[in-house]
């Protein structure tokens, strides 16, 4: 089998690296050896030893009938999107790392490869590393998905760790991260909660079956959240994590991308740092967590290589993995009861009686020296809080809670 | 499709139960429905609504052309290896829960499912309700698998979370444990490491291609695991968990099934109660967590029903999940470098220069009010502690450690 990757940056070299390291094991498990013939980007790569594999005309892939598998690697729509579709029409197993891609384009690429008889395969899009889209597909096949909750960006969990862990201020951990390649220059996709967003749209459309536009998802990212916030966290023995929700309840679906309030005896609470973690809640299962690395070039290059294995070794009776065009109605989480965390500017014996006049029975937590105090509120949905903190007055910060 | 269930006992029963509740998303992604015809078992039901398809003759199951898969919930070798092999040979796939079975027969039913070209599948037999053994072969398909380490046994991890969070015995655990139904009257399976032993038999047999003889592998429960010991690994912080573990170095794979005490930065440091969590590490991946109910009922029941709509989709062109006559080779992990903690009666002071003498560099602990200290050792492997260890004499325990 001769495969061609598109776009040889982080991932596209970590997934030559893993072909080649794992030569052996990839064979055996694919049923033939799978050689990379092409290399597309825009680079010349000179003295490195593919130097001779690249090529900077997609046309090169897509007329050529040796190649049987494309890896796409060059993230974002354009020309990611034109190419992979191209690839597909003429035949050939596309497996992508791409969530922008799979999230924007997933329904008409999956639906190509369907018609064409072929895989397009894209588990390395979410959670790098960590194996998700296919158990949810195959090992979950016998279970009603009730959650999907995952912290889905490595990014964002290194920040909020070192706001948690060490008191650094969100600016300061921005900066680290950018020094260690964690963040990019521009960082809005990871800290506004988009990657997340997609990735969570790409994981509800597996798990019901139906398309999930994104932009639909309420989504806010962790820039509000201060290390005020993080100290409330710590000190109610909990910590902050940026969450991509999904919440099936009487089959409607309930979707949203914000900071959570997590319990120090929830599994995501331990999930620090980069490392990624979904939780997936069956109706018979229960419970049941994936861990692992989120990002980084091999993890999710040894993913996209999983994927490729797969798509050569079920050949022309690909895996169904994906989704229908119909489309899923989105639900915003905020409409479903629970806790919040909340911040009220002034003291809480100044403000008791309001407090309880508006919420009812909440938890009240103070942090000495500040001017502010804090309350666990009871189940309520977020129009509900937001009147009741309108009464209460000086609201600083809300975060949903799972305590 | 007709499906028959050997066994209506807890796990045979929920199977049902999932079936029936799931009935809508097990006909869409199976393909179409999946009925069960028969209920084989001992016992007859009577007033219960499966009533009329309990049946005490396997023959009928064997000789019924409607049945296209068969449930074997059951347990034990005996007659469940007899049932299982006669229906594969007629012609059925077969799905079973039952580890004793797949470890010790596992080799066979698998060749004779490959030869009549249907699927013997055994996801619930690890793990219960986690995904584990489809996305080893799968999803981490292009890995060269490093090491598989696993709480594997609910029961276990329950006895030592209680012993270390709540200070009880090892006796009033286990009392409370069979309170509670998570350990049966006859404990032994569970306690003296047995079960871990065939769960880490089965991964490695699935990792490795090859077949795993679980009687070679050096087992040892937690029946010597006392309080002192926990107090010890609360104040060292970290937590003395039940693993199976099975580590491949140069090629040479290295099992065990023994208390080892974790770090809390560990990810499996947070598998409590009796929740399961099992580690793989990929050369490419890095380290990796599986996490949820490693037993109960319906949890377990979801997996079996999992395995069953894979058997029904791909039909003809069963999944590849087993492994081959070929024996794998087993090292005890003993021979690997490894720290480990000690404890030795008598006083930190009176056996510091006798400890150096023997082990070299160590960090001693000791709890106030004891006759005794501990000391956590360098890397070495088990002979050449044994043999310090004799130096320093009145060794009281030893556990490896990885801190």
């Amino acid at each position: 089998m001769k495969a061609a990757i598109m776009g040889y940056g982080t991932i596209g070299s970590g997934v030559y690296e893993v072909l080649d390291k794992n030569c052996k094991s990839v064979e055996k498990k694919a049923g033939e050896p799978i050689e990379v013939k092409y290399i597309l980007d825009l680079r010349k790569f000179p003295g490195s030893p593919v130097e001779k594999l690249v090529i900077h005309d997609v046309e090169q892939i897509v007329n050529d009938p040796e190649i049987g598998i494309v890896v796409e690697t060059m993230g974002g729509i354009k020309p990611a999107y034109e190419f992979v579709k191209r690839c597909l029409l003429a035949g050939k197993h596309v497996v992508t790392s791409n969530k922008a891609l799979v999230a924007a384009h997933g329904t008409e690429l999956i639906r190509i490869a369907a018609e064409k008889n072929i895989s397009f395969l894209f588990e390395a899009s979410v959670g790098g590393g960590i194996p998700i889209i296919r158990p949810l597909v195959e090992s979950l096949g016998g279970e009603e998905i009730l959650e999907i909750s995952g912290i889905l960006n490595g990014t964002t969990n290194y920040i909020l760790t070192k706001m948690s862990e060490e008191g650094w201020s969100f600016e300061e951990a921005l900066k680290r991260a950018q020094e260690l390649g964690y963040a990019e220059c521009n960082p809005e996709a990871d800290i506004e909660g988009y990657d997340t967003c997609r990735k969570i749209a790409i994981l509800t459309a597996v798990a019901t079956g139906k398309e999930v536009n994104y932009e639909e998802i309420p989504t806010q990212g962790i820039t509000k959240i201060t290390s005020m916030d993080s100290s409330y966290a710590a000190h109610m023995g909990a910590a902050i994590k940026l969450f991509g929700t999904s919440v099936n309840k009487d089959g409607k679906i309930y979707l949203e991308v914000a900071p959570v309030l997590v319990d120090a005896k929830d599994p995501l609470y331990a999930v620090t740092d980069v490392f990624n973690g979904i939780l997936v809640v069956g109706n018979m299962l229960g419970a049941s967590m994936f861990y692992g690395s989120g990002a980084g070039k091999l993890p999710t290059a040894s993913a996209v290589v999983g994927d490729m294995i797969s798509a050569v070794r079920f050949g022309d009776e690909p895996e169904k993995i994906g989704w229908s065009s119909e489309k899923l109605e989105v639900h915003p989480a905020a409409e479903l009861s629970r806790k919040y965390f909340a911040r009220f500017e002034g003291s809480e014996r100044a403000k008791k009686e309001a407090v309880a006049a508006a919420f009812g029975d909440v938890k009240f937590v103070t942090l000495e020296g500040t001017d502010e105090f804090a309350v666990l509120t009871g189940e309520m949905t977020g129009e509900e809080f937001d009147a009741a903190a309108a009464k209460v007055g000086g609201l600083r910060q809300k975060i949903a809670a799972r305590l």
